[in-house]
């Protein structure tokens, strides 16, 4: 093992490349060293490339969705050795502070997302893990490196989403975006025994595939008239029970508060860069719920199951895969959303 | 409309036959008469039949599970009109009581399971319905009535019990029963997202049929070896998440209390006829919940859209058919388990 | 019983007063017709008052907060007979629609809010209850009045706002707005064993109240410094666990949701006039869940215990009382905040 | 520091005495080594003296409650530094086994009760803590050792069982066992806002201090007659809505099933001895809830500030204080409930 390595480095907005750095090292007693063997790009490293998210410092390696092999541990890692194939959470957590115990690990004192962000990441040869003791998951025989990999990142994000949206049999969901987040929302808010789950985007070739896909029953495209109308003439006139919105723009926002019937859930999983409007002014009559923030994460070994039993997949997501080599190549065709790109994976770097 | 119809009346231990019995009538504002079109007999007929239930009076009509044709409302009733195709719940509901405004509609005190056992039931050719506002609803489109027939009783009863088990996306389940009330709590059991649903029966024909009809994951056959060990062996020597039972006697009570994990749920759908044992020397350090009780009936329209959704399917418990002037065969060959009957259905009176 | 009676009657905005109407009649079998023998003025009502919700028609008795004595029943109601004395409920409920069942009362099909809204309200000598059953209680002995005459609206809506709000033993809870409705908030949120309830307001007799009533634990008024900052500095920085907004203006909607922690909960009861902003841009990362809503008033009967138990009470929000004769001049007195009214309450009429 | 100490050690069935043994030593890189400053005899330590739990093997410190100050650290504890005054769980958790990460410390892997059981415990001048990240805590400002000593044990046992049934706002809640976890119990079941605590007991002098201390409402005691009946009487003849039982016999053990409503949820926290009946041939169709199990531990956070706050307080309990010379008397006198012993508090050895 060779002291420096090669890793994509932001290098301020619009500037990322395959730089060498050093190889990381152990610095905390838990944390452990990951040789990364297969990672992705995420749409927020599309924002950190751009430069919408400043608080992330010019060196940093970007990169937080991945799956790799345990090379190194501290003395206090217990929940893994060298050698493990591990899925690793993208939100770091301690299992011990006042949010920790709450299971609220997106809020960790010490952790919560900065892989690729506060720390660095994963679009790299290696990867130090801290708090390693709850963040890496053995992949069990029988799964390929592949078929776990989101379960770290959107694919917890999905199922935060659906979990958030307090699903009960037989209701009416609505997503708000058919990316692949809104995908792994639809393939997790399943588990809670729907009804009907609405896609609504206005890319049919992505709805197409969330139908081929029977993880959404209906399609809704806002181009063919007004998604909030279409929704409700499939409920009834009521609209539907719940709905999740994985997008972050105004115009799922609205739809998402507006399609709900009232007593329903609106949950929130898209990164928004501005503030939205809301109508406190007809809403506080509504008797609604709204739920936001960052995933926790918490439920990756049960996700790992239920992919083991074949309930959930997410191996249609993957739609591009090319080494280490290319990853600004990735940046820009799956940022770009070019070739209908839903997932880019990164194969180790080719020497 | 004639005074008299065709009903079967229990006259006592064993003695149960057709007779010519008066038509009922309004009693009660909400009270509605609905024209039996599809009826069955339920596992509590049988109780009945054998005397296992003294309370019921000879001379009363028996049969509880039944969808119809409304003929008659009372001024009270807002919900059906003359001429409507209903499926109607056993539980009877007031809507108003201590009870009813929790959701414990098993307990209404002007309700409860009354038909065929306090008032007169459905293997008749009307029957009257109380409290008609909450307990009768209209089959939609596109729906026989065999779709729905079993959503008044024992598909309700499969998922009370299957959400008084509180169970988890991800989560082992263990059904003990195999029969049609089991395989009710099994298929929508698979509505909370488990990974992995486990039958178990020693009726190895009823778990052939619950395999191929993908309600159960995996069957376990306690003449093939100690039920719990095979249980915690696929469990990675834990125990299920949950644990099911759907049959009423010793060795399947023991069972569920002994193969769940510690800080699982037990949830009873079984009916007794005898106290058991409960080790509170070794159960008091276990966290576990127990839960027992009458189905409360109060998700038959979403269990409805469910069906229609394509999402669940009873149709395959339909096995046997035929007019209610069979009936009493139904009770042998039902009651029996003659002939790998699961469900007898009882279609109207030939003349 | 005379055929006309009086009545504050609405006839547009800032035009109300006193007129002879006729004594309301049963139109539904579970009607009931009840004399009122104490009400109240409510904040809504001087929203009616001032043209806010022009939904409401000229020539609408007004009025939804009561207590009375049943006078006449229909043939369906069968949870009370004459002469009884009953707290009634503003939200009116059928028991059987969609939301009822839910408990989502005040989205009932047939009910919701409609006294002195959308039907004549209790601001007069009778008035006629719709869906009796279910909104009628009654008084226990040794109660008065005067103690339950909140149960039906702002106690509720406190309750709501509280149950919303999904305290946890041990919780800081901030309310925000120190009005009746927001008192009730603090009364109620206690049943749920908070550490400290923190009362926001900038008047500072209302917070003096609060704080001698033994509902609140800490006063904050904004008047002194920022209301956030003195919460966050209250809880080591971290903010509420709960916030609960009681007021319905911009400043304490900001306030509710900036001093909530990090997976906490934002509960609205205020009734707004206008939009206000959501900072998504910022909160998509806060994990925060926001309720709002109509109270649901599905607890009387246990507030009515609650009281009778000496757990709760209400009774120093009864700061005024005079007779229906000075009606209007409560509207003005308590509707201006005058002489440091929290509570008019209206007793019968004079002859 | 010497390196040996006085501490109570088990020999055997009724054979239990001071002796000197080797100070105990940091093993692994998240233990802590505590001076014990105050601690207890609790019922458990008075099984193991009897014998009742052969799994303890002779040579063992028992004791398992206890406050006291930090005197080292490992390199991995990071929530407390020497010097540090803390009080300590029972429950060990490492906070990131399957049953830690879902809340369920009492079946942590490598932790659970182990305190004086599976190894040394606190009835001596040392104790060495494992996985003290997360079972110590700091005791704030402003209160003393005792105040907070029971909330390691006792008082989260009370509360563990308080949880467990589910108690909402209104409910009538009956404790069977009034010693000093039944006290416990009743203590925090107030934290959900009952409007009526039944403790029950055949001890009038424990019943006396409930009622004394304001922890239960009414007392009833069976030698004045059926308890299930009493409980019926004061509840319009439905029974409790939770019962808890805080005792271990088959008297309490019935009682507790027997006096709970329909719907209702039964809470054992009694350590039994013994299996019992569960007359299922009549419970079936009763609907209620069962739980058990040891206490999790993890609410002490929240328990320190309610006590902080004055919301709670456990101080009544402390009937006796004697030195560690002098703990095989307590043994006897608390053991054997002489001189209306409630709790028996271990101060330092005295030289």
């Amino acid at each position: 093992m060779s002291d420096t390595m090669k890793a994509l480095v932001y290098r301020g907005p619009e500037k990322i490349g395959l730089e060498d750095v050093p190889v990381p090292k152990i610095i905390e007693p838990d944390d452990a060293i990951v040789r990364v063997t297969t990672s992705t790009i995420c749409g927020t490293d599309i924002h950190i490339w751009h430069g919408g998210m400043p608080e992330v410092e010019p060196g940093r390696v970007i990169g937080h969705e991945f799956v790799g092999e345990v090379v190194e541990i501290g003395p206090a890692v217990r929940n893994a050795k060298v050698g493990d194939k591990v899925a690793v959470s993208c939100v770091t957590q301690c299992g011990e502070c006042f949010y920790c115990v709450r299971g609220i690990y997106s809020h960790c004192t010490t952790g919560s997302w900065i892989f690729g962000y506060m720390i660095d990441g994963c679009q790299a040869e290696y990867v130090r893990v801290p708090h390693a003791n709850l963040g890496m998951f053995s992949i069990p025989e029988g799964l390929t490196e592949e078929n776990v990999l989101f379960v770290g990142d959107i694919l917890s994000t999905g199922y935060f989403g659906a979990e958030n949206a307090e699903i009960e049999p037989g209701d009416t969901v609505a997503v708000m975006g058919c990316g692949p987040v809104g995908m792994c929302a639809m393939t997790t808010a399943r588990l809670w025994g729907p009804s009907k789950i609405i896609a609504v985007d206005i890319n049919q070739q992505r709805l197409d595939v969330a139908l081929a896909q029977g993880i959404a029953d209906v399609a809704v495209n806002p181009l063919n008239g007004d998604a909030v109308e279409q929704i409700k003439e499939m409920t009834g006139g009521m609209g539907a029970d719940r709905t999740i919105e994985a997008n972050g723009f105004k115009a799922t926002y609205d739809m998402a508060i507006d399609a709900v019937r009232p007593g329903g859930n609106v949950s929130f999983i898209g990164v928004f860069e501005k503030p939205q409007e809301l109508a406190m002014n007809t809403l506080w009559i509504k008797n609604i719920k709204i739920s936001m923030g960052l995933l926790n994460a918490n439920r990756i070994p049960e996700l790992i199951k239920l992919i083991q039993a074949g309930k959930i997949s997410t191996d249609f997501l993957i739609t591009h895969r090319a080494p280490l080599n290319d990853i600004v190549t990735g940046y820009d065709v799956f940022g770009n959303k070019k070739d209908n790109c839903l997932k880019w994976i990164v194969t180790p770097y080719q020497r």
